[in-house]
């Protein structure tokens, strides 16, 4: 098998299924190479009528969460029912090298292994807005190649969490029981993206302690304000040890499916995610563009430091940089 | 006196405190003309060396929390003290016939007449990122004439706060005692971005709920990550009817200074707020560039539709836009 595909080679393992053919497209829409770039948009054209008919559902937990032993029990329990479940991450500090979440399937061992399930690691090397566009597109491959639930998970200490609630239909925050500390490396404003919250590892005597946790968490998140959903977010408990509340997990996800699909939520909110993606696809481009011209990036840094020490204004700089630009 | 001044009368102006060229000043970074444009530019930049050296407290909270009265209460105390407080917003939906929060003066009736005060209503009629960047310019042109603290006050109802956020160095949540509803018109993430949650209206026999809605947000801010600021968010009650609770307000802003002062936040966080309004600003100028091009123009709509209802990738769509661009 060459190392590239044709078009149509790809197109058609994908809608035929073929997961070797979907691994290879994935890695086709996370290539730079203009030419890879060209054509995995021939393909992605080509399937984008198969895609969309999946539950994408965001999962992020800082490290030491029981995230990978969550997502094992969680999809071993949808595979069990039938789904064929793919696992995507987006993982920015990922490095070629390793590193990634997912990077250690062994962690992962009867899912990876199972026939009805497909993982992905993050792809690796490139900035958060590269890592999330390739995701996305990797989302729609896998849509295409008929897995029916989608899981994106993300690491939560970063502003992935962002580009990852605006990919996916459901977000889900893993959480330990603890005295609150737990929470120091989870970044500020995930929470409030959260439609449900689960405390993790509710087993081996820690029972009492994830009770109570997910009391403090519900009343917590009644005090945020009620989303444009109409769904009031929930908090949970779970342990992928013993299987206690894995299934409702996924119940809670099929009664926010209800809800949404049946108040119209649900496709509304992927129409607007689909124009945020052209929003932000545009707008990297244009920055990209614009940081690479040889005479703004000669001047950049000398700008830069000016306006943080005050000694000119951020709009004067800005001036003088597009200046530079030609007007064009 | 003519309609517009020279550069070196506003810049006398300012820096002579004159109240009457500081409000004509404001009315020229307002204004979207080319040639005053350019003229605030040049009057900022003379004046940049005497601004930075004011106390910026955002304020934020929905219509009926009672926002006047506080601010009222509030900057009395502050006049009382010796300070000179400038009062700004941001409320991209006032229009230019009224209806701005601020539009109503009498509402802050002391604050006012006060001659240690200055309040001025949100810039009308321009989009957010404008009214944002005329807000910015003017909290600027108020530290030159000389006011040691600036509100910048926003409704709490949109995407202002973040906007609010980023040119402040503390800010405050004004929230209503209740049953959670109150919430409701309260935009998701306001929350975490809150220094501070003072409960409004601890007054009349409201005394007791308020003082559970400040324990129930204290035990809910404790949920949120720590700040890298290294300060834990409060939640006070306040009455602006019986003073009760104004100073303290007060006091927790100057805890607040003194420790991220101290532990070097404080200059950082500005350093880092003029890098973002120098990307910010760039990046407003090359989108306004770039949708504005008629061969661009002329193509949005039917692009945004194929996007919307999933006939196109986000990415190609982009792609077919930027290509009209001409690669320039």
């Amino acid at each position: 098998m060459p190392k590239r595909l044709t078009a149509d080679q790809y197109i058609q393992g994908l809608l035929a299924h073929d997961r070797l053919v979907l691994s290879r497209a994935i890695t086709l829409v996370e290539s730079t190479l203009p030419a890879d770039q060209a054509l995995a948009q021939q393909v992605l054209a080509a399937v984008l009528p198969h895609t969309g008919r999946s539950v994408r559902v965001g999962i992020t937990g800082v490290p030491g969460v029981g995230k990978s032993t969550f997502i094992e029990a969680l999809g071993m329990h949808l595979v069990g029912q039938g789904h064929r479940l793919a696992v995507l991450a987006v993982d920015p500090t990922s490095q070629r090298s390793g590193g990634s979440i997912l990077g250690d399937k062994t962690r992962m061992n009867q899912l990876a292994a199972h026939p009805q399930a497909f993982i992905r690691p993050s792809p690796a090397g490139r900035s958060l807005g590269g890592v999330a566009r390739a995701t996305r597109e990797a989302l729609l491959l896998c849509e295409a190649a008929g897995f029916d639930v989608i899981f994106v998970e993300t690491v939560g200490v970063g502003q992935s969490e962002t580009a990852v609630h605006g990919m996916v239909d459901f977000f889900l925050l893993l959480m330990l029981a603890g005295a609150g500390d737990e929470l120091q490396g989870v970044k500020r404003g995930i929470m409030e993206m959260a439609d449900a919250v689960v405390i993790t590892k509710a087993d081996s005597g820690n029972e009492l302690a994830a009770k109570r946790a997910r009391v403090e968490y519900q009343s917590a998140l009644r005090l945020f304000p009620h989303a444009a959903s109409g769904w009031a977010p929930v908090a949970r408990t779970c342990s992928a040890l013993t299987g206690d509340g894995v299934a409702g997990v996924w119940e809670e996800i099929g009664r926010y499916l209800t809800l949404t699909q049946g108040n119209g939520y649900f496709e509304q909110r992927r129409q607007e995610q689909n124009l945020q993606w052209l929003r932000h696809s545009i707008r990297e481009a244009l920055e990209e563009r614009f940081y690479a011209r040889p005479e703004v990036a000669a001047r950049l840094a000398d700008v830069q430091q000016r306006v943080m020490s005050g000694q000119q204004s951020a709009f004067a700089a800005a001036a003088e940089l597009l200046g530079l630009d030609g007007g064009a």
